[in-house]
């Protein structure tokens, strides 16, 4: 029986995809709010220029630089495509369930795959500082490692309810050389208005994004990177489903249902992105089904535009959003907290394209479906992750019930190897 | 420039190499000590049959079950084989650097490769319930993980001093269905006499294998399954050095040294046997150089025969010891922490083929060359791996000053997600 499928590194794509030419309708742009200044002209003071090129490309292809394929090389990729047998044989489901192995990545996660190309460009384009945001820390990670290796500083501004209970990731980032402040943070103007109502305010995606953005326009040696929702970072995180293309064929098998967890995108996006463009080019018919969790359902909000950051100094965005400000209780997957879906996936998912799972906060049947997976595949998990998992199992699950021999396919986007108290608090409630 | 060496699954080894006919002179047998009844006779009590065969096996080659490759497979070998470029820019070395990554293991560590094969020939002997004990924790996770996949019960005795500032890893062994016990326990006999005499006895490596063999030997469905030390373990791990051979292949270079860290020999066994076998042959010349801590140097001790654990319980091996007895300072590398040196590897130690170095118990030089290692190639080595890459830098350094165009390669046998804390007390201390 055959577990693991995987393509030679030479075989590993040369290129990313973008979807913007094969999207059922153009992206609605990226545009300025009604009233003040121009986000759209600040861009450039804080996004990288080559970023800023590929987010708005009509191009298909965009060729990964050499420099970048040596990192993903570095970063051990290619990374195989699992057969989920026993995982099988313990559900007895008639499904065929496959995983992609984004956790066997240097910092736990599929992050990497945009931080490297952002970090290399960064240095090509003469910066010597990099900014940024993370939620659950795997950004952050992800960002502190790609930064080391080109040798060039990082700030991190880390959302303080998730930065207080994980120690260890935070030594990890400190041990690749990065700065990490607790966001809301008395370091710029807008972290500062939030920390001096309350100095332990448990922040939020939204206002760490604002820091990190306003840390950057205020310095000119630095440059701002996002981890997830932004086109050019989701056409990055294309490499995963690339990849996951060519593994299909190798096992001469194909998905008829694609999940992944989905907080802005990024997994989520990488991972289907390249089905659901064969999808809209009509070449196949593929289920999309988002793993998210009830205290950020944004998929299931409002299709309309909205800011990306809690302070709003990114510029306006169309996409599914439960609203920039609004506030959402602290989970174990932090990853999935934040406010707005990726504008691409957005599209797709307003075009019915994509179908959204919400669970509840206590992440009970969440962590236990995790329980399962561990005991019979023997791998850990991230939190989101776990997400996927879930979603994965109920599907298989439902096959069962109506005996169809469906093909599932999930990414598991990270390890929990830094997350075990999650788990433990989680299980032993 | 190509950082990344790999081979398809299709080409992982189907067999594992057993040196013992190639061995410059017969290995001295297993005995049992000149008083006191035969430890050799218990050996089926407690060993599995078919690992008994491998342990005196005179064949070179040992066939990997089918359903073994799977689960190697299902682990997400191969694993690649990386060329430290990052790291040699840094070091302005002439050496070549080479690194295989063990690391990328469900567990976090190579100890799954006999894990995989051990639980397996349980479940084919018709055993219910494994029995073992764990030093650093990875051992014991690796016996876990190896168990839930063969749907069978595990015990673990893991040495108290580290049981007691690894949380995540007892969670994560738990989390597998795993009972884990801190050692001396009052579970067993020999675990009660110490436990009676100090409840919070730190224990020690030796201990926890009298409890699991104690264990077995009283309970007839279950049976023992050693990490280290014996041949069958360092034959199942010959899959890391085969492995590499291949890869090297790829590279069109070859080793002039090879480096990993040693405990009681199954990495370091496991990596360079195979190139030891050429060696002894007269195929190749190549140096071999083990890294230690001077809390347990057993290399550098006497090569006579010793029991394997504390209380004696075992059969005496011919190795190099400190003393089956003696008491050793915890320290954050703990899975160097044991008396003896693989009886295989003492003998080829004896002869000369293998060199050591041990490093100071305050552990900040190994722990400061694991953070230069991991601000340039990325990855986080565990403490026992950090000492490899510790040996490998020094080395480095050296063919700087003479000029040598060296080719070394050294084994990342864990990584550190778990450990972080000892990398920040070590280095802030």
């Amino acid at each position: 029986m055959v577990k693991q499928y995987n393509i030679t590194l030479e075989d590993v794509p040369k290129r990313w995809y973008n979807i913007l030419p094969d999207l059922p309708e153009p992206l609605p742009p990226h545009t300025d709010p009604e009233t003040g200044e121009s986000r759209l002209a600040q861009l450039p003071k804080y996004i990288l220029g080559e970023c800023l090129k590929q987010e708005f490309s009509e191009d298909r292809w965009i060729d990964i630089p050499e420099g970048v394929q040596d990192l993903y090389a570095q970063a051990g990729r290619p990374r195989p495509l699992f057969r989920a047998k026993l995982l099988e044989e313990k559900l007895k489901t008639p499904a065929r369930l496959y995983y992609k192995s984004e956790f066997y990545s240097p910092t736990g996660s599929h992050k990497v795959n945009t931080a490297l190309a952002q970090a290399y460009y960064a240095k090509k384009e003469g910066y010597e500082r990099l900014t940024t945001e993370t939620g659950a820390g795997q950004w952050g990670t992800a960002l502190s490692y790609a930064a080391a290796l080109a040798d060039i500083e990082c700030t991190v501004y880390w959302v303080r309810a998730v930065y207080k209970w994980k120690m260890e990731r935070l030594n990890f980032m400190k041990l690749y050389g990065s700065t990490v402040h607790a966001s809301p943070s008395p370091m710029t103007k807008s972290g500062k208005e939030l920390y001096d109502q309350d100095n332990d305010h448990p922040g939020s995606l939204g206002i760490a994004i604002s820091e990190g953005v306003e840390h950057a326009i205020e310095d000119d040696g630095a440059i701002y990177c996002l981890g997830s929702v932004l086109n050019h970072v989701l056409t990055h995180q294309t490499i995963i489903g690339l990849e996951t293309q060519k593994q299909f064929e190798l096992a001469d098998d194909y998905p008829d249902m694609m999940i992944s967890c989905l907080g802005g995108g990024s997994n989520f996006g990488g991972f289907t992105i390249p089905f659901l463009g064969e999808v809209c080019r009509g070449e196949k018919d593929i289920k999309f089904l988002a793993a998210q969790s009830e205290v950020a359902p944004n998929l299931t909000g409002e299709y309309r535009y909205d800011f990306g950051d809690h302070a709003g100094l990114t510029p306006m965005l169309k996409m599914y959003t439960v609203g920039h400000q609004a506030s959402m209780a602290p989970i174990k997957g932090d990853g999935l907290r934040y406010h707005g879906a990726a504008p691409i996936l957005s599209l797709l998912r307003h075009h019915g394209l994509i179908d959204t799972v919400a669970y509840p906060q206590d992440e009970k049947h969440v962590f236990e479906r995790a329980q399962m997976f561990i005991r019979t595949e023997g791998f850990l998990p991230a939190p989101e992750s776990a997400y996927s998992v879930c979603a994965a199992i109920d599907e298989a699950l439902k096959c069962k019930e109506t005996g169809e021999e469906k093909c599932i396919a999930f990414n598991i986007s990270g390890h929990g190897f830094m997350d075990m108290h999650g788990y433990t608090e989680v299980l032993e409630r």
